[in-house]
This record gives structure tokens, C-alpha cells and sequence, in this order.
């Protein structure tokens, strides 16, 4: 059931720096997961087309009680920073028999600054996926229990099982959490070293005085800093594996992504849309 | 004629997680000008609620013209990735005799994983800002040099002068930057030592088992990597200065904001809205 890659329709192509585009779902699945922030944005006032944009928690998920049902789409839960309104504006979408809130969600990931001989080719090595769908609130206790787990573990993986368990009936109230339908995505990742016009190539005095590269850029995770009631003498392993094994592996993306060949040349500006 | 903070109504209130939220022009000032992407969303289709959110480079600042006939609000300059829908809809808005186009930008930085006893408990120390407003295109050609060179040099400081200038023709004409107008902004910050519920903190068998404290998370740049047309042999000052002091500045954010005292006690879960 699962497509290996998203369809493309008119609010999710991607027209400019085509070459750049990706629809495929792996691709895009893997930016979202392993960002720690999604940028969701809603419109609070159907009537008034001025948008709200806000940081929260989120991962691509399949609910094996989705897939026993036959679905093979992954679903988006969204947690945290879910603002109430945000929560009230889906509720009532549903009860006036929409298929959900009309949700964006944005996730992008920079590996690093590209500087070139000009301003305007100046560029970012980056990662970015854009969602689109229908957002509803989770009323299913297992499938709550479950996007807790999932989204709690893309924090540090097997963090879930390692504190107090299960919530308890407060905080399963207290908890909200969203699910989209996703109905359209899209990604564009730009990897590679600098890439200037042949008319500054061509230019011995620019080539002479602009230095170019790559700064990589990645997200660090220092040395775990027990708290003031912390008790136990030795950071688990399931924080220390995780510190070490996401260092390693972002800091040689980021480097490997300063050496790869530039993209293929840039369509034409008027191509764009 | 600038204000110290930004005036509250209904948008941009925050109601949730109150005592974190900030409205000091300052703080969100620094926010979205240390954010190397913006997260920037409007509405496509004005009868449609259903909002896009892009990445985007984006600075704020005050264009010298505009302080010169006495306007002393900033304004947020985006560009790259300006889709040129984006830029029609703009247009659009102004041909209609609107103030520009609705949109709403955020800023959010990562700056630990606050690790505590239960997941509910979870939380991030982060810094985020959003901003509301209508942005309209930069025509005068002064402005938009001006703000190409704050742009340019909010990737590395003194960047512009370092590179082949001034923008040509062409260059000038393809490069598109949107100006907006804040009409709204509010910020919200945590950073501190984990924080739980009392209901855990009394229960010895919990502190006993699980490893309570902070994880900092910051934007590391990496040693510059020199392109294969680059002839410069020594990494220039603006460059090498740039990356140490980024990277000096963001770890002791990071390892200090896991240090400091938890934010006051969240208010109760029926006071968001």
C-alpha cells in the first residue's frame, strides 16, 4: 500500500531549483524524523487569509493498528507547544464534517554555509520537507500511548521505557496530540561544494580575491549535564549511545555534504513559479 | 520612536507556558537574526484556509532610509528560496490597495533536550520567535543593495565586501527581496535544569531508576572547506573569526542555559487557550 514516492499536484511542486525537488517518501520521511523542531502552520480565522506559524514536536509515524486496517500512509503526530487553539480549531473542523484542520508542516535541516564568489550564489547546504494535510486530535487511548512513545524515543531513542511509565490518567487528559493526513509533501535537498556563474569563472581578478568553500554546519549535542535530583552516578546508555552515534553522524554528513559535486546548473530564473 | 516591546493583542498572545513568553524587542530581535532559516507561511489561496510555510534567509533591520524619515520599527528583509509565487501573491496584495500580504514568520533554536523522570515532563530548552505582519516587495534599488548586504552578511559578518560587488544588472533584476511590516511578535524562551511534577519528585523507586538532566544542543560549524576553484591558501579573518567565535558563543549558550534554574511552575493546563 505504502507509495515509494509522493504524488505531485499543484501546492506541493516544487517550481523553483527544480533539480533540486524530491518527492520521494524515504527522503522525505528521514528529513522530518530527524528534526527536532517542525514548523506548523495553520490559518486560526478561516475567513482571514493570515497564517500562524509555530514550533513543535512532531514524527512520521504508521499506528500498527492503521496498518492492521490496511493503510500504509504514515501519519504525522504532533506533540508539545500544541497550542489549544490549535487543538480547538481541529475539533471544530471535524464536528462541521471536514476532514480535519488544513495543516502545513515545515522541517528543514542546514549542513552548511556555501560561500562563493558573488552574493547572489551564495547558498546553504541544507534538507527541508514541507507536509501538507488535515490535522485530527487523537482520541484512540492505545494510539495516544503509542504516539507518546514515538515521539518521546525521537528525542533520545528508547528514552520512553527508560522513565516513569505508564502516564497516568492525568496525564493521559492533559496529553493532546494531532494527527495529519498527509495529502501532499515535498522535499528539496542542496548538497555540494560552491558553484558560481561562468561569468565570474571566467574573471582571474574575482578568483584571485574571493575565498570559496564550505562551512559545514550541524547540530552538536554536548556532554550530557546531570540535574540537581539526578541520582544516578552513570549517564545510561541509552543517552550516551545516542549523544555519540548522532555526533558522528551528523558531523560526517555535513562534511561529506561540502565535497559532493555542486548541483546541476540552475534552470532559468523565469522558469520559475 | 522604537519601542521596547511589542505591543500584545489577540494573535500574538501567548497563553500557553505564559511565564516563558517574552514580548522584549530585543530578545526577538536576536532570536530571528541568529536563526539561519526562517520559517515563513501565507496563505496561497485567500478563500482557501489552508496555509504554506517555506524556508526562507531573513534578517532584521532598520533600512537607514526609513530611519531617516523618522520610522524606527524594524522590519524583517526575506530572501532566497523566495518562491515567486510568493512574490506575486505580494504584489497582488498591493495592486489590491492592501497593505502587503499577510504572513507569519518564525525563528526557533534548539538549545538542549531537557530530560526529566516521566515523558510528559520532557521538554526542550529552546529559544523561538514569531512574527506577524505584511510584507511588500523592495523596489528602490538602494533598499534592496541595503538589505542584500544585511542578508549576505548574516551568514558570516563582513561577508558582502569580501565578495565580487556590487549585484550587476541582471543580478539586481533576478534577485527578489520581501520587506515586512511587523504588526505582531512575541517570544518565548526556556532554558534551566529539568523540572517534574511533585507527585514524581516524592517517589524514591522513580528518582531511583531514571537519569534526570540536559542534553545542549547547538549549531556547530565546522572547519571551512575550501572549494576546488578556490585559490585563496589561507582562510580569510572574517571567515575563521566568524567560526570561532559562533562556536564559542553557542556551546557556552547551550551548557549554560542547562545549568540555570527551571522556569516558575507551568501554570495549570486549563488556563491555555
Amino acid at each position: 500500500m505504502t507509495e515509494s514516492t509522493y504524488p505531485q499536484n499543484t501546492s506541493n511542486k516544487v517550481n523553483r531549483y527544480k533539480h533540486q525537488a524530491t518527492y520521494d517518501v524515504e527522503t522525505i520521511r528521514s528529513i522530518v524524523n530527524s528534526t527536532p523542531v517542525l514548523h506548523v502552520s495553520f490559518v486560526p480565522e478561516p475567513t482571514i487569509p493570515a497564517p500562524i506559524v509555530l514550533p513543535m514536536i512532531g514524527q512520521l509515524g504508521l499506528y500498527p493498528g492503521d496498518e492492521s486496517r490496511g493503510e500504509g500512509d504514515w501519519k504525522c503526530y504532533l506533540h508539545g507547544y500544541v497550542s489549544s487553539r490549535l487543538m480547538k480549531l481541529a475539533d471544530d473542523a471535524v464536528k462541521r464534517g471536514e476532514e480535519g484542520l488544513p495543516l502545513c508542516i515545515a522541517a528543514t535541516k542546514v549542513d552548511g554555509f556555501v560561500l562563493t564568489l558573488t552574493p547572489n550564489s551564495h547558498n546553504y547546504n541544507y534538507r527541508s520537507a514541507v507536509l501538507q494535510g488535515f490535522a485530527t486530535i487523537v482520541d484512540d487511548q492505545e494510539e495516544k500511548i503509542w504516539a507518546m512513545q514515538l515521539i518521546t524515543n525521537s528525542v533520545v531513542p528508547g528514552r520512553y521505557t527508560n522513565t516513569r511509565i505508564p502516564p497516568d490518567g492525568a496525564e493521559m487528559q492533559s496529553t493532546r496530540i494531532l494527527k495529519l493526513k498527509v495529502t501532499g509533501a515535498s522535499g528539496k535537498v542542496r548538497e555540494g561544494i560552491p558553484e558560481d556563474e561562468r561569468k565570474d569563472m571566467k574573471r582571474e581578478d574575482v578568483l584571485d580575491a574571493v575565498w570559496t568553500g564550505v562551512i559545514p554546519v550541524y547540530e552538536k549535542l554536548g556532554e550530557p549535564q546531570p540535574g540537581p535530583y539526578n541520582r544516578i552516578a552513570n549517564i545510561p546508555e541509552h543517552v550516551t549511545k545516542f549523544v555519540k552515534e548522532e555526533n558522528e553522524t551528523r558531523e560526517k554528513y555535513a562534511f561529506e555534504a561540502a565535497h559532493k559535486p555542486a548541483p546541476v546548473k540552475r534552470e532559468k530564473k523565469s522558469e520559475d513559479s
